[in-house]
């Protein structure tokens, strides 16, 4: 069972909707509910009335006359969002942007494109496929750039690449009144005013949709190699990484699994490496670079116990890696069948993650609870999931109380309750414990630009 | 002469800030003067007095006791801003920084420090010192760090390590109404609300008072090497950069300066450049890694007809390089005694730097002016000093018109009104024809923070 809001939207919206944008607009229940629902364990609660947008005017137009009725909006792009972003939790219209999915513009010159906000990172990439350039922020689901962006997303390489943050240099946005707007412009920097782009960056819909964005883009690097390498303890690994970074090795990627988390991979995705704390690294450079980087970190890690490098060199073997990587949170939900996985995501200074990971994980032994540690260890961002039995109150309580533990720990050590999942309507408590007053100056920036609270109520601040 | 915008501010406020303050509070005639003054051709405007703050909580009680008065407040660091930003417009009081120069925390570990926003960035560099690290922007100037959040500034090594805007983690910052907030966390990454840190960065003591900083550092390079390589016209040089760029090069400088400029630095800092377009180049990492940036790009360099690269491997060598770049500004104006410098700055999408920079020196020659060009080539930014006569009223009308007409030439090309200088007073028309409506927007965000306008007014926005 799926919720709704509020028993109907104005029909008279939905009239003026279906004049203006015919089979556009959609009403029928399995489309509402499937717009309602994201990848998180939060209640979906579906809009009223689905538009399926083809252009930014699409948008104005679906905005301006929401705010007529004083209906919400709630952008959608793959419904891939992990703390209830696409929940329509007062009703209203979900505006569907899949349809705006033209790549506008390639300069292989300038490393930037500018794309429609339905476009996702695997047809972007596609599309670069001949040029030599790619793509980098991969947060593991083929989000579309938007939601990317509104989430401000990263993923397993924005230790080297960036975020969403660094990788946006414009976009076009549709406020609440309906006007269209511009951020940014393509050069590569600017001191000309405020940085909008940075502020709708990460607003998750709650300040106007993101229609079009111009990405930064980077040269596909001359050799890559991937490996894996086995730990005595969480700590050895994180410290081989720290180590890592102040020596300057530009890593592409490095990814921390616990054992229980390799455990679970290496069931689910057919691997046989050590049940040991983990690490899968990815190397991009020149030839020479790489092997001179790769040779660093082979020494780094064998002084802190780590195993010899176990390489993946060819594209297929790299795939297979990453591959299981990105499986993690469906390989801990195969460990115990009819569960239900609870994901979180903390973020912290790298000198501290090592405690963080230690303190959580025996939380997590003494609630008696299943829950799989994969981190971005490069950036002292870290992932849990609570395999949990949907049907066990007590369960569910505790992994509740451990999580909001781990938020607190992560904020006591000059970390964010959240490093890339964003806030949603999962994590507003922890937004304000994490800011304090500076959530009040969220606050009256929401009121400035959205004044009737229509677009996407609900999420990132309690108004 | 320097103007005074208003004849005197409030006396009771004058009265309380001193009750409160003591020493601290300064209304002599030179000290106001020197702090309405920054190193721009714009009209400099004294405040009406000047509080030297010492701690987070001065800069508080003098908020909330100017905002008490409607009395206006300029922040103040170095005085080294481009665009008239410390000019007290309106009157009122400047705070003063400089007393807030401590270093509050170096984590050598997680590759960041916390500091007051009197420190300077030389400062900042001497203290970090024997840890191995270093803080990498540099305009030049040696700014104080709360400053250079204010403007977002970049400079020479941009290209490599980012701008301000990618290396503040988190702000404290007094709002308008006196309340103190905390922006950012010591995380790397975050996607917990509202990016008020990118907001206030850039922001120029429009949105509030910058106190401390918490800043990313980087891991001081195994190797570094400079090298000076010439080309027969602007257009290669860029050529040469472009595809560097794409190669993946990781150029930490890249700087441009046309046959103009290098004329100028021939002579001001006894060099003997061939007076040709040439490159700046310095290249980091490891000893092996530098050793091969340097070869890719010597080759790609004499393939557009670049000469043989000119190495300084010498710490001493570099350093003069370095120097003589640093000091283009005066090499510029001792081309002319007698004349004041011009400054301003675009920045465009690389492939059309080339372009820009060609058109705008066909403009300047056709005016009858004297400008040398220098440029962050890998940014797509490009500086030049106009340098004039001030007595001669066409010559400055020319160079205004020149001016303008750069400016619109790096909008029409995709390009931003400032790179790096800021918007200040002496580019808010220049702001709204690039931004459009996103200037309503920003305005929307100002009217919000601070309604009454007493933080900097009349820079950024004209409201």
């Amino acid at each position: 069972m799926i919720a709704h809001a509020t028993p109907d939207t104005d029909t008279a919206l939905v009239r003026q909707l279906t004049h203006v944008f015919g089979e556009q607009v959609s009403t029928a229940q399995a489309v509402c509910e499937q717009h309602g629902r994201d990848e998180s364990y939060h209640p979906a609660v579906a809009p009223d009335a689905v538009v399926f947008a083809r252009s930014t005017e699409d948008v104005a137009e679906t905005i301006r006359l929401c705010a007529e009725h004083g209906t919400p909006i709630v952008p959608f792009g793959t419904g891939t969002s992990l703390e209830g972003g696409v929940a329509a939790l007062s009703g209203g219209v979900s505006i569907d942007l899949t349809g705006m999915n033209q790549i506008l513009r390639v300069s292989a010159e300038d490393l930037d494109c500018t794309v429609q906000a339905g476009v996702t990172r695997k047809q972007l990439n596609a599309h670069l496929h001949d040029t030599g350039l790619f793509f980098p922020v991969d947060p593991g689901a083929d989000a579309s750039l938007g939601g990317m962006a509104a989430t401000r997303a990263s993923g397993t390489n924005a230790v080297r690449y960036g975020t969403m943050r660094e990788s946006v240099l414009g976009l076009t946005v549709v406020l609440a009144d309906g006007r269209t707007i511009h951020t940014g412009t393509r050069a590569r920097k600017s001191a000309a005013g405020y940085d909008l782009t940075r502020l709708f960056v990460g607003s998750e819909g709650t300040l106007g949709v993101i229609t079009e964005l111009t990405l930064r883009l980077q040269g596909i690097p001359e050799a890559m190699s991937a490996a894996v390498c086995s730990f005595p303890t969480v700590e050895s690994a994180v410290q081989t990484v720290i180590l890592a970074i102040q020596s300057g090795i530009p890593m592409a990627r490095i990814e921390l699994l616990d054992e229980v988390q390799i455990d679970a991979c290496n069931r689910f995705s057919k691997l046989d490496h050590p049940v040991q704390p983990t690490l899968f690294l990815e190397f991009h450079g020149s030839e020479q670079g790489v092997v001179e980087q790769s040779e660093m970190l082979a020494e780094l890690a064998s002084e802190f116990g780590g195993s010899d490098l176990r390489w993946s060199v060819h594209q297929e073997d790299r795939n297979r890696l990453w591959q299981a990587r990105h499986d993690a949170y469906y390989a801990s939900l195969a460990l115990r069948p009819g569960a239900r996985g609870m994901t979180t995501d903390v973020c912290v200074p790298i000198s501290r993650l090592a405690d963080c990971i230690a303190e959580t994980k025996a939380d997590v032994e003494e609630s008696r609870l299943l829950a799989p540690i994969v981190g971005h260890v490069g950036d002292g961002n870290f992932h849990l999931v609570f395999v949990i039995d949907p049907d066990d109150a007590d369960e569910l309580a505790r992994a509740d109380a451990a999580h909001r533990r781990m938020v607190e720990r992560a904020l006591a050590m000059g970390g964010t309750c959240t490093g890339e999942h964003g806030i949603g309507y999962g994590k507003i408590d922890f937004l304000e414990a994490e800011h304090g007053e500076g959530v009040a100056v969220m606050a009256q920036i929401k009121r400035a630009l959205d004044p009737h609270n229509l677009m996407n109520p609900g999420k990132v601040l309690r108004l």
